[in-house]
């Protein structure tokens, strides 16, 4: 069996939105900064692109920039609050312990700036409290960004509550929804967000393309300098299919939301009943405020690169917690928020399911994580030391 | 007869580039940054495009950062010789005037920081004076950046001799390669290039990819900051179809760029003939120093704009001078920079060749713009004083 549980890393592009790309590379090539009728259409399919991700998200077309994924929206949103607040006299920064890197290195680069930056604690169930947000709030904050939903363990944030605090106060609030947008419904007037982040390739569409939301009124600061595409705000060519694509696959995603959620929800559910079963292990954040496919385990005395590796044998693609594109052998920096110590976060693994995850496919992913687990502990020096008591368990 | 002669805004991507794109959007969709093997298929890929890539510019792969494109590709480069420079006490930058505006603008906002600019002048003929660079060099001179050929008027910078003084004088040297490069031969280590940025939608490759050139020894800076991706040095999941059909496309592009140029050449040749015919108009940029497909003429009495639409009719995509995307009036700064006067700038036109170009297509550009041009002149207020004396002539 071949099963692919690691969405949150990146998804297959749906036929849909592949389909809706073609012609635009084959075909309708044009620049969309061209006069010609053939340009123009080029410009009208992005335009239309535009509509389509604005209303799914109840904005404005005009309140959405095109970037190159999550990562450049996240940098391009906190630099514009930061230079906003500069301009005020107002450079404190409030985020959470455990958001995405491209959030978390922007603010340590703003630190050397001179900002001040508090990390929320996201405490053992990986949300915040909005009463310590309120309450961390002073008059020189300027930007609170705060993800909507974390890519390693899933849990959900109280966005609403969140931006409802930022809207009293009259701060910025942003929020990296990379991996909650086409997943979860987000309607950011209700929601009260003021910026937010979303990546075209974590809801089965393409890699290399993004957008930022941007409420009207506020006046956004360039990334990347250049051309006067974006309204003058992101230079460069635009990626006309990528763009349409992501729009593509952002409303199938956004129609079929609701049955893939019932669905995947359920095969969520009894996967955590299925490894919970497994000695001194522990789910990590919340059990239900979180992604419809999100699974993220610890389990004691073994080593989450290896689990990976040997589920990989049996055809199953999954992720630990384990900061693998930096090549350091850290355990990681969510896990260790949400108060794991360092040996237990470094035996993570984290299985986000498909739409399309079957009961079958769970019950495999069940056996093969307990006999692999089980088959790891058998010659772990630290497993055995935990079993003849020399080290006290952690993990129940 | 349809004719796309907008090759310098985009190119039709190739069908081996589309080919290779495919596999990795439909199957091979892994993350590279993933442990098991579906995620390291991903990264081999991308490492095979790097590889090729370095190979056909005489470059390191690990020389090799991937971008959105060539407009992020330049702001890196800048921003990462700017700090570099600052460290050092050193905030003097020299580029031209013609430059593209992903240079120009991260130029301005420099200046805004503190730097001093100079720009070269690009003369009648769109060529710097390598003297002319000599002597505006000053110890406090921290990057020369002067594109490969220009976007405009296709004019090809004496680049070899370029880095050469820079290199003598320790200067960083960075060149805005868009539009040079697969259809120029490139060698960076031959060239004394330490820093260069591509776009691969530029030469039958993708949109919303490039790749930034960086000698070793040379610690670039983070545009985008976040995950591990790219050394570190650039941020977000990797577009891995982007980046094997932009290889594959340069691949294509070099292998054939001897017998393409030869025919280009030619054709050009046939164009710039067959327009200069046409009375009281010009060239803009020198004869033969030009990208083998590039024309750029001014027509006096006429406006771009109209030319174009004109055009558009006649099956013809062409591109003026005119700042298009900004939806401002004001003349191409490339052509003021040559010594155009305003109302000559405005009535310009660039048509640049694709490779599968023919003698009979060439025949039809000639024909409809002399007719195009004529007609606009029959109701031309402008030209009927020309004609009557009334204002002097400025071309000849």
């Amino acid at each position: 069996m071949k099963i692919y549980a690691d969405n949150a890393a990146t998804t297959k592009m749906s036929r849909k939105a592949i389909d809706a790309m073609l012609p635009l590379m084959e075909e309708n090539y044009g620049n969309p900064s061209s006069l010609y009728e053939f340009g123009q259409k080029a410009k009208e399919a992005i335009e239309g692109a535009r509509e389509e991700i604005a209303g799914i998200i109840n904005a404005d077309p005009s309140e959405i920039t095109f970037t190159s994924g999550g990562s450049e929206a996240d940098n391009q949103a906190i630099l514009t609050a930061a230079e906003l607040g500069k301009k005020k006299g107002k450079t404190h920064i409030i985020s959470s312990a455990f958001e995405h890197h491209a959030v978390l290195h922007t603010l340590k680069k703003l630190e050397k700036e001179g900002f001040t930056v508090t990390l929320l604690d996201v405490h053992e169930d990986g949300l915040i409290r909005p009463e310590e947000l309120e309450a961390a709030i002073t008059d020189d904050t300027c930007l609170v960004t705060i993800m909507f939903a974390n890519n390693e363990i899933g849990t959900i944030q109280p966005i609403r509550e969140i931006g409802e605090i930022c809207r009293k106060k009259g701060v910025l609030f942003h929020t990296d929804a990379v991996q909650a947008i086409g997943h979860l419904p987000i309607d950011v007037k209700a929601d009260n967000i003021d910026m937010l982040s979303a990546s075209g390739h974590k809801f089965h569409g393409p890699k290399g393309c993004g957008f930022l939301y941007v409420k009207k009124g506020i006046k956004l600061s360039n990334l990347i300098e250049g051309g006067a595409q974006e309204r003058g705000k992101r230079a460069g060519t635009e990626n006309v299919p990528a763009i349409v694509a992501m729009a593509t696959a952002l409303k199938e995603a956004a129609d079929g939301m609701q049955e893939n959620t019932a669905k995947q929800e359920k095969l969520r559910d009894r996967l955590i009943e299925g490894l919970a079963k497994i000695e001194h292990s522990a789910l990590n954040g919340d059990a239900k405020k979180r992604l419809p496919g999100n699974v993220n385990f610890c389990f004691e005395g073994i080593e989450g690169e290896s689990l990976l590796l040997l589920l990989d044998d049996k055809g199953i693609c999954a992720s630990s917690g384990s900061a693998c594109t930096s090549g350091s052998l850290d355990p990681s920096h969510v896990l260790l928020a949400i108060g794991r110590v360092h040996d237990v976060a470094h035996g993570s693994l984290r299985l986000t399911l498909g739409e399309d995850i079957t009961e079958e496919e769970v019950d495999y992913l069940i056996d093969s994580v307990t006999e692999v687990v089980n088959y790891l502990r058998g010659f772990s020096p630290v497993w055995r030391d935990l079993k003849a008591g020399k080290t006290p368990f952690i993990l129940p």
